[in-house]
């Protein structure tokens, strides 16, 4: 074979935005042939974002996204890319007229080849055996006298199926489209993966992603390429746009080694992963502009500061909203952290609205501190409302899945919570990780000093600090991350050598919390309930009826 | 064959609560054999509660399952009753350690079959792919000489399968356990489905379904059995525990009619579907009262209702919120909805409340309506943590659908919305019909009449009307059953002869809706958080690590 230039396009598409990702391809495309590419491949589900949930099941939208994929071939052949091969991913129906997810190679103004995904993943965050059927025929592209095999994602995370199918086909590349969300750690696990199915079908793998903020999922992009010998050929790096270029080598020549970028820290890539989510959220829901209470403490410290690095400080407002229990130092950190991100500091005191209510309802004890929690959320709905900036919350892990919040409060109201599956201890790490960022590019530290360093307080009642209620974080979190995230039940823990009256606390409290949360769960109610039988939509979608 | 004397258990377990399931498993199996029943069946999964979502992936959860399998098998004995054969459904796993659901039958002391379902549904409400690995082997009980073939619910909704394999194996009764959802029009298609199984096999089909609510769902129990012929034998009433007895015919002798009940109306059963599931959420959850805001108007009047018809008027505490805007006859209104029903009715008049928060804020506009608005559910929030009534949100589908409501209202924060289902147009049948069952029974109408007929009215300023913002209801809710409910498309709805301008302005405030939505959407992102992998996981839970 001679070789084949290919380009791996990474690039962050949205969920039910058809014309935003056609116009997005189609630029990519003209890049790519720019650049000399003769295949030019796009991650999972292209067309129509990732991943769709039940709008797979609309026929609207399935119609939308064929005409789509007509659409860019006809452009392509109409600009003069006829001769580009593009692979890319959208919404297919099968024979039975069941959705499928599909990848299609267009050429010559055509499509020249579609394949449906055959393992369709349904654990975790996927549903995909609700929403479509499997493929059950591998695919082969021919581009002059190379091969590429064509997969989609899960297909190389299962044995057997379409990857086993092309070992014996002597195919010259094994091409994965992805739509791989981002997890700590996981880039060596997908490295490995790639190398065995290398291995497996004896040549060249590349794995393309995509990389974006998509309700509460994030992808982090880093597509790569390995040699047939599992050899480290070229990577991309996270959270960015990338076009990925490599050639595959002709049979049995060496590879030509490609573009390699390091991996960033995981403090980094976490915190990267956190802000994209946070400006994708606003940005793909039509936003500009956030607001948030701004209490003087580490966690709307450092959601503040992700705020500001996510979409600029000066589309960040940070209401200080100081009760007769609030410390002096609180409202000083909380001007401090304003002034430091130059985001609109506003005040506004709580204690003549608690006084109203008061007067009629007369509330003590926790009801009480319930009470000038929730007025809170009230003023920032009220802000919100009147200006458009969208509430986000600045609840973390720890404290949401141990109940240790007011619902409906500043913490836990709005649209957003970024640091949701941050524990707390991580909270102080990254708050740390990037203050010293900014010391080393010379910049001014984002968060203040006192605010990582003083001890906890939700400030509802005189010295009243988190640990009266809670075990030390740090033990907390080890327990809650064996509970809530390993399934580990209490007899797992206990042979762990956890204390026996830690663990009974941490699960009475993730107990209670749940408790608390049937109150007034009605947020997912609601959201299930207006699209009817469709409960698992996603929440960030373009996708209108009447611009089809 | 001589023979065989079944009795089927229609009972209404609850998710999580091990310990009480097995004490009415136990309750049923003596009332059977007191009955002289030689088989009693249970619903689907009746160890666990159903459906349990990702409460099967815990390790510990299984171990208690089938813990609690082997205790009632052991207590059968030892009390007696080792010569009753019992099935019932729990979570099994298979040899590859994977969770199952499984039905079990239980004699003399020990497990003596074991079925795992084979055809698990993955649409709609269920996800069973997610957390279930399928079965592959039917099961055949053997009781004296008679045969009785055992599946699980979706078994015989699929062609194929286990219910093909009992084609040839001249079983004497074809046994399902079930957890189906009531649907309205639901029991006419679930008997034409058991009369085609029946032909298929040969033999009469019983069928026994759980009742109760679970969560937003709402099982109704209408447990039946059809001969081999198809004829109908026997039948319980919905929405209520039975123990439904019938004589399996020897081969060849003509089967002997049982117990047959009509059906109640749609209008009937819709409403004890709501009642049902509005108690079972308060009652499972440990509550024992609700309060929700009472404005006069036709939706807090239902909801009231039902509330009083589900857990007592004693139980239930309406508070009005009038406001500037708010008129006399929805004061009299409410106070008379209270005074008929035997509810408790308070006062809180908020006009403080929004001047106090005016006197910062000056809102204009739409956001001074939400201020308006929020403030009520504030109260509601405080006089539910200072009383422990659950707060119920008398928010109805149509407004919900279209985003007529202010997030965080009264209409809409709370635990539990028994209207979210319900259109409009069939919340006012419903009143309707709830008064004629009053009159009919020579009781007070619970109701105002005047809350049925005016003009439904938001009250957030002078003079409103919902007709100001929205399409005619009759109209809105037709439009919104074919695009909510059947997935139709702006072509389709079309094509059906709807007006283009109703289409267009419902389309674009369903779209406006899910945006508002995604401002506000922490419920169940915070739902989901709590149990980190686990997504999906039922929210009236009874679960508890700590006492496995």
């Amino acid at each position: 074979m001679t070789d084949l230039r290919i380009a791996m396009a990474q690039i962050n598409t949205c969920v039910g935005d058809i014309p935003g990702n056609t116009s997005l391809i189609m630029s990519r495309c003209r890049a790519a042939a720019a650049r000399g590419a003769q295949l030019v491949a796009f991650p999972e589900m292209t067309t129509t974002g990732y991943p769709i949930e039940d709008l797979a099941l609309r026929a609207s939208f399935q119609r939308a996204a064929e005409r789509a994929v007509h659409t860019i071939a006809t452009e392509l052949e109409a600009t003069g890319l006829g001769d580009l091969t593009v692979v890319l991913g959208t919404l297919g129906t099968n024979d039975d007229g069941r959705p499928t997810n599909e990848a299609v190679a267009l050429q010559g103004g055509r499509v020249t080849a579609r394949y449906a995904k055959h393992h369709l993943p349904n654990y975790g965050v996927f549903d995909e055996r609700r929403i479509f059927a499997p493929g059950d025929s591998p695919c082969i592209l021919t581009l002059g006298d190379a091969r590429v095999g064509l997969v989609v994602c899960e297909d190389i995370w299962q044995d057997g199926g379409p990857v086993a199918a092309l070992a014996d086909e002597a195919i010259d590349l094994l091409l994965v489209l992805n739509g791989s969300p981002f997890e700590e750690g996981k880039g060596i696990i997908r490295t490995e993966l790639a190398r065995k199915r290398a291995a497996e079908v004896g040549a060249p793998v590349a794995y393309v992603n995509l990389w974006g903020g998509q309700d509460d999922l994030v992808f982090d992009g880093h597509s790569f390429i390995v040699a047939a010998d599992g050899a480290w050929m070229a990577n991309a790096p996270g959270f960015e746009d990338a076009l990925l270029e490599w050639e595959v080598p002709t049979a049995g020549a060496p590879p030509v080694q490609g573009q390699v970028v390091d991996f960033a820290s995981d403090d980094e890539q976490v915190y990267r992963a956190v802000v994209t989510g946070l400006r994708d959220y606003v940005v793909k829901n039509g936003f500009r502009s956030v607001v948030l209470g701004v209490s003087g403490g580490i966690d709307s410290a450092l959601t503040a500061a992700i705020a500001a690095d996510a979409i600029g400080g000066e589309n960040v407002v940070g209401v200080s909203m100081p009760s007769e229990f609030s410390s002096d130092h609180s409202r000083d950190d909380a001007a401090d952290l304003c002034r430091r991100l130059g985001a609109d500091y506003r005040v506004q005191p709580i204690a003549p609205l608690v006084d109203a209510f008061q007067a009629q309802l007369a509330l003590t004890g926790v009801a009480e501190e319930n009470l000038q929690a929730r007025v809170r959320g009230v003023v920032l709905m009220a802000v919100s409302n009147r200006e458009g900036h969208l509430v986000i919350a600045p609840g973390n892990k720890s404290e949401l899945a141990t109940g240790y919040a007011t619902i409906y409060d500043a913490g836990s109201i709005g649209g957003f919570a970024p640091l949701k599956d941050l524990d707390k201890t991580r909270v102080w790490d990254l708050a740390r990780w990037r203050n010293a960022q900014a010391r080393l590019h010379g910049e001014v530290e984002p968060i203040p000093v006192s605010s990582i360093e003083k001890p906890p307080s939700a400030e509802l009642r005189p010295g009243q600090t988190d640990q009266d209620s809670l075990p030390d974080y740090a033990l907390l979190d080890e327990v809650l991350d064996a509970y809530v995230e390993h399934r580990e039940g209490r007899e797992e823990l206990l042979a762990r050598g956890f204390d026996e009256a830690v663990v009974e606390k941490v699960l009475s409290l993730v107990d209670r919390a749940e408790w608390k949360r049937r109150q007034y769960p009605l947020g997912p109610k609601v959201t299930a309930l207006a699209f009817g039988r469709d409960r698992r939509l996603p929440v960030t979608s373009r996708w209108r009826e009447r611009a089809e």
